[in-house]
This record gives structure tokens, sequence and C-alpha cells, in this order.
């Protein structure tokens, strides 16, 4: 199976929704908007491509670039108040991280790498846009938030699309039953504050 | 036509002394200087380099580290105050972006990327260097301060670079006039505190 | 001479533990543990490999996992204490520093860059990592405290690492007694708080 360019795209827009909305956030003006979506939402993608030795999608494909275009004018339009971005940023940007992790798999998979290596660079994949997003505007990045789960599901579902590809059963249904599984436990992990223990064995909290 | 390698050099130097002024400020020490102008002048171009897929100019040719050299030492002996630094930071730094955004294109254009593509390499190429300057030396990065603009005059040299390009008339003269249209208007901009309208309609600044 | 693996992977497991120690200290789950220290042990080689356009050996080597896995647990089941965690992060990022200036070096040379790429190349490699991990957790980099001395033992170690595969007498007993003294450079300096001239002429510290 080739990668399907549409749930790539899809990804990039729910990433690029979530950059838009920490510029809103940050005050930032409407380039900053602009270049916060994009960085965020091509950023790990431009990784992912230059490790499997591809021109990146973002710079070979116009289409990549009508999403962030799209997320910032929609942000600029129909935001209206601060109290909700921190759940609205959580929620796109945890369709992007369900999505990323499975397509980037299937492209690295489909470079011909090994499926240990094909799942790692999926993971990075999903969470190297939203590192980039949260370094970049200064915020300490969700990804390292004890209080939070984040890289899991994108391991569990790098794990599940690496699976069911080399089996053979990776189509539309399983890819969205697959994505819907990391959305959920994403925004439960979220919603019930679940954390992993601590780096250190032992210690209070 | 070729990438000329003087102006690519012209626009490390600027952007290196631009690192190595925020090294002083900071009170980095010469070894950090060095660093810190090396990573902003060359960061941007070597992103470019792996993008378009060739091996980064700044490790395969030498010259491209005497730049950065010059710029510490000159700042080392020559800066005398820390009242001036922003201002001169500023001049440094749009002289590079005129240059960058310019030979990022053409380098692009030149590997064979589209034009849209080769414009926003460009822009990459022009702000990837300050905005890396500014995360690791934990500053705002100027790129998203809604009381300037920084973005845009790269935007529209990238564009003019790619538009000359393509109908044959860029040269040393139109280039040059370029680069100057693109530093007038970021000195202006930061001069009389140009902006852009913020991320979110009707939100008061 | 090719490059040996193992002592690039001894490599990648000092920084990885030098990650998980400052996991540790930021109270970082044990999810986050294993992030950082594999952002930190992996990154500055991803970053060399992409240079020379290679597959990066974190993805193409499943080898590559253990090590940042191993210092995980280390770090989870023996780590007891908050006031010991600076020194013994500073020491394992030395020993992670002196291995990654000789392996990046030879790696370059091996891929047919110029000595001076090369030897810069593995200043970037042990350097690189060490400042991702500091970044992304929000630290002032190592790098640019300018009361101790971190990028001068790379140089050093890189240049030696140089002439010696240069002149053909590189091999197991010249690359540790490299090692060795870049590793007592770097904490001797450390330890005595060795510090290079600031950015800036005859400014008082």
């Amino acid at each position: 199976m080739s990668i399907e360019i549409l749930p790539d795209l899809l990804g990039v827009f729910f990433f690029a929704v979530s950059g838009c909305l920490l510029a809103a956030r940050k005050n930032f003006d409407l380039v900053g908007s602009l270049l916060l979506g994009s960085l965020v939402s091509l950023g790990g993608g431009v990784v992912r491509d230059l490790v499997i030795g591809q021109l990146p999608a973002a710079f070979s494909n116009p289409l990549y670039l009508f999403p962030p275009l799209l997320a910032t004018l929609l942000v600029f339009f129909l935001y209206s108040g601060v109290e909700k971005t921190k759940g609205l940023l959580t929620v796109f940007d945890a369709a992007g991280l369900a999505l990323f992790c499975i397509t980037g798999t299937v492209k690295a998979l489909d470079a011909g790498l090994n499926p240990v290596a094909s799942a790692l660079l999926g993971v990075t994949t999903a969470v190297g846009g939203g590192l980039l997003r949260d370094v970049v505007a200064n915020e300490v990045p969700q990804l390292f938030n004890r209080h939070d789960i984040y890289a899991m599901p994108a391991f569990l579902g790098s794990a599940l699309a690496a699976v069911c590809y080399l089996t053979g059963i990776l189509n539309l249904s399983t890819g969205l039953a697959i994505a819907v599984v990391v959305f959920a436990f994403r925004l439960l992990a979220w919603r019930f504050r679940w954390h992993a223990p601590l780096a250190v064995w032992r210690r209070k909290a």
C-alpha cells in the first residue's frame, strides 16, 4: 500500500490549527500564526522525509501549503475566546497525532525501513511537530508534562500500523480504527489526567 | 544562472555578526560567540541544502568558515557598548535576511524545485537562522514579535527573486535591487513599528 | 578504517544517561525520561548522518535503541538523590562528548568529507545532542555557560582524531587516549571553573 495523501493532509490541517490556536493565545500576529501553524504541521514531516532520503512533501507538493493557510484564516475569523483555547488546542493536536503516527509509519515502511525503525519514525513525525511548536513558542513542551500522557498513544498507534501493514490488513477501515483508538486514548489521558510513573522510582511526586 | 557564492557568503557574514552581537549582549564567552554566530549564519543554509539533497555548503566549502570567525573577532575587538546592540543587531539581521531570501530561492530553483517551493525554501533559509539564534539563546524569537514585521520582507524578496529568475532577468543589478527593497522594508517596519493584524480578528491588541 | 560501532554505542549510552538524569531532576515521567534520553543521545548522530547523506544509524540499526532504554531503567531504579544530579550529569555528558567528537569525525572522514569539515561535523555531533537536550528541557544550554568550557575539548578531540586518521595512526589505543584527554579536559574545566575570554574585549565580567 502506498501512502494515501488525504490522511496526511488532514493531519497537517489538524496540527496547523493547533499552531494557530497557540499563536492566538500568545497574541502573535497573522503572519506569526501562519508561520507557527506551518512549522508545527510541516516540521515533523520534513524531518521524516529527510530521514528516509526523500524531497520533503511540504516542498515538493504545493497541496501541502493549503492546510496551514486554511487553518490561519479559520482561526482568524472564527476564534472568539481565550478560555477555550487549551481544550481546543489539545483536541486538534490529538487528531493530528492520531493521523501522523500512522502515515509516518506507513511512509517509512514504504521507503523500505525495518518495522521497528518505521514505527519510531512514525512516533517522531507525530510528536516532532508539537515539540517544535512548544519550543519555538517558549512553552514547556506538552510532551514532557508529567501530569499528562502524550507519547504513549503515538507509540501504540505506530506499532499497530506497522503490524497491520506487515500482515497486509491495513486499509481505510483498519487505519481509521487505529486513528480513533489513538485519538480516544490521548483525549481520555488528558481529560482524566492519567499519568505514567515518574522518571525515578519511589520519589514522591 | 548558477548561484553566485559571494552574496551567500556576505549573507553568512551579516547573520554571523547578529549572532555575535546577541552573544555579547548575553555575556557569552568568546567560544559561545563563535558558536552562536556559526549556528545562526550556517544553520538556515544547512537546512536548505538538506532539503534539496545536497551536501551542506557549510561542510563542503571551507570558505564558509571565515565569515563567522571574522564576525567573532570584529565583535570582540570593536564592540564597545551595550546601548546600541539591539539596533545594530537588527540592521545586520536585516542585511542577512535580504541576501538569504534571494540566494535560498535561486539555489532551490537551480536544484529543480518548483517556483512556489523554491520561494518557500528561500523564506525558510532567511528566517531559519534567526529563529535558531533566538531559540538557542532563550529569547522570544523576533519572528513572532507582534510589534514588528519580520517574515513579510522575506516573502516579498523570495517571490521577486523567483519571478526574476523565471523571466530570465535576474542578474547582479536586479538581485541587488531586490535585496535593497527587502532590507529597506524590514528596517522601515522595525523603525516605525509597522505591524500585521493579530492572529485573531477583532481582538484588542 | 571504518567506524567501530562500539564507541558510538557507548557514547549514545553516556548521553542517554545525562538526558535521563535531567529528566529526573525536572520531575519528568518515565516516558519523558525515555524520550529526552533518546533525543540527546540520538539527535546529534541523526544530524551528522543527514549531513553526510546516509540513513541515520538510529533508524537503520535497532541496536541504537538499547542504550536509551537501558539508561532510562538504570536512572529509574538506581537514582536516589537530587543533590548529586548536576555532577553526575556533567560526568556522563563529558564521557559522551569525548566519544562523539571522535566517532563523528571518523564517520565524516569515512564518508569522504574534507578534514576541516569532518572535524567540524565531529564537534557538531558532540555538542548537538546536549544542545537539543537543554533547549527542549528549557534550560540555559551548558554550551553557552560563560563560567565553563564546553566546546573547546570537543574541538581539540575532533582535530586530534582527524590528524591521527590522516596520518594512519588512529587505532583503539590512540582513540582511547584522545577520548581520555577530552574527558579530562572537560571535567577539569568544569571542576576548576576555567573559562574563556568573554565575547567582548575589555568588558568586566
